[in-house]
């Protein structure tokens, strides 16, 4: 059961069909997942904008950088050219390489003449529970995923690239929602995918969790409270690359709310792009044709805006929600959120 | 009475001494409140991060651009050279001339060899309430609200530039608050000044306020929901422009958590600045000598962000708490917040 | 007689019409120009990306900072909303003022329901030959200059703006030009216009005039080599504002052919706008409804990339060759480019 | 014989002792030269800023992206911590994988507890003499050229990562270059080392070789400039992020002098870091503990940029006189610049 069926309702948006970032149209998403003896946990994630051939018809995106303390790869070119052309990939810090491998050889693989792929891979550390030391990722396993990603149903919890993370002390991982505007502000939908593994002051719908659980960052004056979190925003709404950036600015906002600060060694990034076929940009166009576009206006951005802030608060709850206990490296173990506690919390709140 | 000795306590870490920007010593506050007639409810607030010459010791400081549909001047300077010369200005949009001629006369009347002086003016805009195509605040009396700037308690609500300001569909104004890092952490004080002028969906330390009392964005897909938000950081921590470009960022996580979305009409702005000291960078240094300097680490950093979160969320609800019903340009009205319903909100919750 | 009248050909893209700002149709250039007693030496200059209502119809545009020493007026929310909806106004660095109230009066005069106003307003710093500290350039001055604006021939030199500056070591000022790339690609016009008051080591079409000159940076260690540069960058292509700012940025390479260091105390900044009419913004949209656009693509943006940095060069050559020698505030005097001396040193190279 | 012992002195600034990137001391550099069989022509530069364990003793560092075309990997770390914790690698565009895989390797065998390492990996794309879909670079190979990094000569042209690069439509490479400020101006050296793959209107000191010898882009409206430019700027002078970010921008004007026009495929990054041991960062410092520091002001870093400015130029003349000509993939071959021919120039201009 996801927290919404509990009865906890974020913002005041309603949900696209099945609260997923494929309630986008088009969108793909895969995981791989790799748990393997005492000290492997860890794995991939791959979002793909459409189905078809990403290189050839790349998508308007953007990049914010809530915090950069991370190795994302790909940010220079999708800010100053507006695009991306690969899959998205999420999986661990030390694994960056085997992703950008995977993602350049799988665009290689369908396109005979490529001699250039901006590979777009995000991550965060799993450290605590994965021997990310090791290194276990393949250029295979990114391809693997890339394949075997399909529309509908999003796998949350500890699954992916967020098999080993850690999220406000509870096990993180991998979570997502969706919003779907009204027709009469364009009936777009807002997909929202998270790899949560950051900390802060756990609010869950307002709800101060963290500090009613007494476990929130320097309470004792010492604990640290770092990680990452790796956000990615897909919509339908034709958006141009500008716009892209405002509403990737937002979901920082969103992860505001669930408590999270940011802290100094928090990767958090926030990839956006619009799946509007009518906004595609072929790899190949004849010289001196022009790009032609219909685009939402700056005037009409804010509704997406708040659909961003709210259903990437909720993808972040949602993650916490999915994961489950873990034990891996060392025989560290990390403890799910108590969801019957949270939810006598909630109740009384 | 404030919100905190109502009972509300927003975060966890302690406040300064009187919950204020001026917490963080030497810093100075000056309001000037223009009511007349019918049609003028506007003003200006002056910032002043030391007593003594800014222009002939200027402080670290950095800005952090929330939204940009704003017209805060002196931006670029202060991002490439790393300091702020003047005191800060907050006023309305279209007084924003007035509020660098003033600054840039104060700064001529004081040092008499000075030809270029970076003015920091920032505004929202309070056209509902007053009539602001006239111009109404002149440099003379932004020179007075500098000079009038003074230590200890600031005033809050409808004063200053939050005179005729708009928050959440409520009258909103000029807020405060503080923190104070434990010893251990340093010691150190965050104070934040915010003018409130922005829309959003209310959350009151978590409560959702707005949705409970029927007031929210796009609730008949429909309401508008813009304005902006200029928020002032101060520190007394000896922190380096770069992270304190971090610290401002975070102050947009604040506001996130009191349901601002940053609407696309929102100018929303962070100015931040360190009075350390040791920090001050002369007007005149002689030609090769270094600069020294000792500051804060990045590893260190993150309690400072969490502070900056918790004083802009405190500062903003207390600016919806202080200000009062009003009255202006064309018989439109604002409301308060009406406090008491809030407060039965709140201990439902 | 302009240097490329003499025989100096800068780059290999032919020029416009008259090889100035104006040859993008509809651009209109003003100039006001105080010359009053011994010590005020400035003026104004205003660029109008077209004769219409800007505020109602706004161009797509784009500011890049080459060095942000400077306080160039209305930068953050051009590039947040991507475009420019008010005269672009050049003036000394202490008039800012004047110029963004003058700029706020014009649009509010124009637009009767207007509110809100991001007047852009740049600046170089002359006082060296000007009263710079007497704030000698009114609003109303702003206003006339704007409405004396025209099409056609621009004065270049000891103008608007240029009356005052210093580039070089030599008389400064205004000046312009522009290129015409062939029809095979696009038949595009790109115009600059610039206020140059910046120093370095003077080179002129590659040769290194201020090294032959003994007149350059650091020679005796000790001379500093201060100014700034306004930049304005015109185009009839249809380039939106991503585009826009990718040429603003190579208008700085422009700037280094002419030997041009960006100093620390420079303000140096490109504004870039389009006049395609297929790209205007109204002020007033029904909301919902989609921008429609037709551009230039990335991969057709190089050829308008290289006519940037000609032109830009060449209108910075333009302004030393068309200012005179100029006396002014304290007796300074500031002589012009000595012509037939340059013309001798560039016939031997 | 490098350009200036033919006499082509660039620029008014002394050289350091042997005009290389390695007269900063404690600078050393790795190449990697990889030419196989027929289509094979490709190799990797290391930079390492001084020779101790990088990755605990961190150096501040900035990054400019000229034209972000480019896979740049380690981009946001660095421009949020203010610092470089790994040598820089440069090699092939398709070769970043094995880059930040070699890079991290390389860090975790030093230091066995590290779980993070942000490798700095550049690229340009060799696609016409290499075979570049073929991946041709090992993560041990980026591992061997950072141990074979060494202080003094470094080797120019056809070497390491410019082994396939094509420059002007000549045959491109590595370059360096240095300067040395009097000690009035503080005695600093600024080194310079390029991988030039980029096109324009080549200028040689001034003189417009491109033009003269009708090699230049668009002469026929067809011909196409792309490339990139990898730059790295090292100096001893104690200057921290935000100023080094500052020299980091001048390198583009260097490039610009010879005549390149940063096209939209070109990938230009300049990558600039302090060797000043007083401003190294520990990886681990004790909490609490202030950074100290002593560095340039603002006001004397113009004779920094002058010296990035003319560095720049000549490194990459130098990486054109040092290439030779080559033949690689397809029978594709790279003339070398007709030196003689350019000499006959230069003397009659």
């Amino acid at each position: 059961e996801r927290p919404r069926e509990k009865g906890i309702i974020i913002g005041v948006l309603p949900t696209g069909s099945i609260n997923a970032i494929t309630d986008v149209p088009g969108v793909k998403v895969g995981h791989f997942t790799k748990i393997e003896g005492d000290n492997i946990r860890t794995g991939v994630t791959a979002i793909l904008p459409h189905g078809g051939n990403i290189f050839q018809q790349k998508v308007p995106a953007a990049i914010y950088v809530g915090n950069g303390f991370g190795k994302l790869a790909g940010v220079t070119q999708v800010q100053e050219l507006g695009n991306i052309e690969t899959p998205i990939i999420l999986t661990n810090t030390l694994s960056v390489a085997a992703g950008i491998e995977g993602a350049v050889r799988y665009s290689l693989g369908q396109n005979e003449t490529a001699q250039s792929v901006n590979a777009v891979v995000g991550e965060t550390n799993d450290a605590y529970l994965n021997d990310i030391r090791g290194m276990h990722i393949s250029p295979e396993e990114i391809i693997q995923t890339i394949q075997a990603a399909q529309s509908g149903k999003v796998e949350e919890g500890n699954v992916g690239a967020g098999t080993g993370t850690v999220c406000f002390g509870w096990k993180g991982g991998i979570g997502t929602a969706s919003r779907k505007l009204p027709e009469s502000l364009g009936g777009y939908t807002v997909g929202i995918l998270v790899q949560t593994n950051f900390g802060g002051n756990l609010q869950i719908d307002g709800v101060a969790v963290g500090e009613k659980m007494g476990q929130y960052p320097f309470r004792n004056a010492m604990e640290k409270s770092d990680g990452s979190c790796m956000i990615v925003v897909a919509t339908d709404a034709p958006v141009l690359e500008r716009n892209l950036e405002r509403m990737a600015k937002r979901a920082m906002m969103g992860l505001a709310k669930t408590g999270g600060i940011a802290s100094n060694g928090s990767g958090d990034y926030v990839i956006a792009f619009s799946t509007a076929e009518e906004l595609r940009i072929p790899y190949s166009a004849k010289s001196g044709t022009l790009e032609s576009a219909e685009f939402v206006r700056n005037d009409d951005m804010s509704s997406l805006f708040m659909a961003v802030i709210e259903a990437t608060e909720e993808a972040i709850i949602n993650s916490l929600f999915a994961a489950e206990t873990m034990e891996g490296k060392d025989g560290h173990q990390v403890n799910q959120l108590p969801i019957d506690q949270v939810m006598s919390l909630m109740k009384e709140n």
